[in-house]
């Protein structure tokens, strides 16, 4: 099995923290390590590091290599234009190309799983499947809260049970949903997040690429080459050429050899700082604190996210506060979405020194 | 006409802007001069630098006679310990103890007081009044709210009215009221906030003090010298030996010999963070702003204090936010008085570089 890691992102959603050159997948929420780290990590005792691809832009060449011991350079695929994830995922479906019915799985390099070994096993079951199927495999998550920040996935008849893990075809893949929506989902219980991972044969998914995205497939195939170095690469304009498709818009939903395994692996896409306050320790009083020292009088359900800073609270609740460097965001915990308004308006007055 | 500027407070409740070495007096809360440069430059067009005495403590010495270019440095008392108003108070009065008849004010160091040209008139009504009526002249404030944080005055009878200043006798000095005390003083319209600011002649509180503190008369008396530099200065031991007591509470409230002008000077002794808020300039959302940079969205009634940071804010109201070097303070605006805690809480742990 091949691993492909997807770490082109330039998320905005944890300004202040995350900035335009240290997006998420760079950040180190958990521990001493980025999520990046941790998502290889993850992998490498299924995947060596040698079979691990990662996809990111020439911003964050120099940020990966830094930080990535066990992936050798040359697996490094340089994106020269952010183009969302299908052309990332064609890249490095190209890349592999010569390994045919070989299978690959897609991660999103700046996730949260907590269960690592269930993780893995349903990686394995996936592979078998995706091999033997010749289907695409999504790893849908099962839901535990009405959220509406995620994309959705009915699963439709069930397919085949392995290892104690159920398969499903798919029904259909659902855009966000609004909150009675999504409650509904989470009541009918057959509805799964879209994790944005997936398990596919190489093969199978240029098939799949060519028929249902022929002008990524044809733009990609024409602009990649080794280069006299021997590393794999892309033409600038055509990749900036091509349109900028989600895989799961431009494939998933359209292709008719879906599958979804239903897991249970303590999983969050971080989406934002309520997300991440949903899973760090809290104190009893709902509470999580990750800073210098701290202070608490009459504080509930905040989050306080400040490395070399003592912070005081006294009377809030329902707070996200947030200091790095040479900025503060201080929000509604039900408004962190909204975190991202900061960052556009940044950029329009051209702010650079805290973007 | 002298002026006795006391500087020696070490407040706690502008923490983490205000530190053990940069007590409130030396703050710039306003423009880019401290709150005792503006005190004295309040009043140096009515009394002259070398007519103005500080009483400070040696902690603050250095501080002091940075800062302060009007007054000359043997005109600054440095109190061995903080022993409140009275001792200090005394002390000063010593120190002119040979101008005998002649008039001293007293000012806190670190109050607002708008209406400066105004301030200065009452302040010559009082002067003269002090003179002529060997009375204790306290400047009573109109109240404008129903405040918990002050003591208050009940006027007594109609004394005297100078230039167009109404005079009255003091029925009582009432300490910090309840809400429902202080709303009733609010209505009853004849209850003044006790300012601090005092005007009498240097020897009628000199005999006052024998009267009402006759062991702080003597122990001062008994300590003081000029030493062989010239230097006005107070025995450490004796200083150290006197009991800590108000002015108010020692001498005004025993005195028979009292008077208060009620003045309207948009004064403020900036108590705390939300006293602050209630003078800085609001936008028309009722925040106040004092950062390097803002966002705002949907962020009502709250105070942003962060000279050196962008600050982000979302949905959130009646917030006092302020960071300072190494601190972050979040308080609901009505807690604001509970930030002493936090200092209470840090020297109880002994954190030196958060004090």
């Amino acid at each position: 099995m091949y691993g492909v890691i997807l770490a082109g992102g330039s998320g905005t959603r944890f300004w202040p923290l995350s900035r335009k050159k240290i997006p998420k997948q760079f950040l180190k929420l958990f521990n001493e390590r980025t999520l990046l780290e941790d998502t290889i990590q993850r992998l490498t005792p299924l995947i060596p590091g040698e079979r691990i691809i990662i996809v990111t832009t020439a911003e964050y060449r120099e940020k990966v290599k830094e930080i990535v011991k066990d992936v050798p350079e040359e697996n490094i695929i340089i994106e020269p234009a952010g183009r969302n994830t299908a052309p990332a995922i064609a890249l490095a479906a190209f890349r592999l190309k010569d390994k045919k019915d070989e299978v690959m799985g897609v991660f999103p390099s700046d996730h949260l799983i907590l269960d690592e070994s269930k993780f893995r096993k349903v990686l394995n079951v996936a592979s078998d499947l995706a091999k033997s199927s010749g289907c695409l495999i999504t790893l849908g998550m099962k839901p535990d809260r009405p959220e509406t920040g995620y994309g959705y996935i009915e699963l439709g008849k069930f397919f085949d049970k392995r290892r104690d893990i159920n398969i499903f075809q798919v029904r259909r893949f659902v855009e966000k949903p609004d909150l009675r929506r999504a409650k509904l989902f989470l009541r009918r219980g057959n509805f799964m997040w879209n994790s944005g991972m997936f398990v596919w044969r190489i093969d199978v998914f240029l098939e799949e690429l060519r028929k249902h995205l022929p002008d990524i497939y044809s733009g990609i195939q024409r602009g990649v080459r080794f280069n006299k170095n021997g590393v794999f690469e892309i033409d600038s304009k055509v990749y900036q050429s091509l349109s900028g498709i989600s895989v799961d818009y431009g494939i998933m939903e359209k292709s008719d050899r879906t599958l979804v395994i239903p897991a249970d692996i303590g999983w969050s896409d971080l989406g934002s700082w309520s997300t991440l306050a949903g899973v760090l320790k809290q104190d009893e009083n709902g509470n999580v604190v990750v800073a210098d020292g701290i202070y608490m009088q009459g504080v509930k359900n905040s989050l306080f996210y400040a490395k070399d800073k003592f912070i005081a609270g006294i009377g809030i609740e329902d707070l996200v506060v947030v200091s790095s460097g040479n900025a503060i965001l201080i929000c509604k915990k039900s408004n962190s979405q909204e975190v991202r308004n900061v960052v556009e308006f940044l950029s329009r007055e051209n702010k650079e020194d805290l973007l």
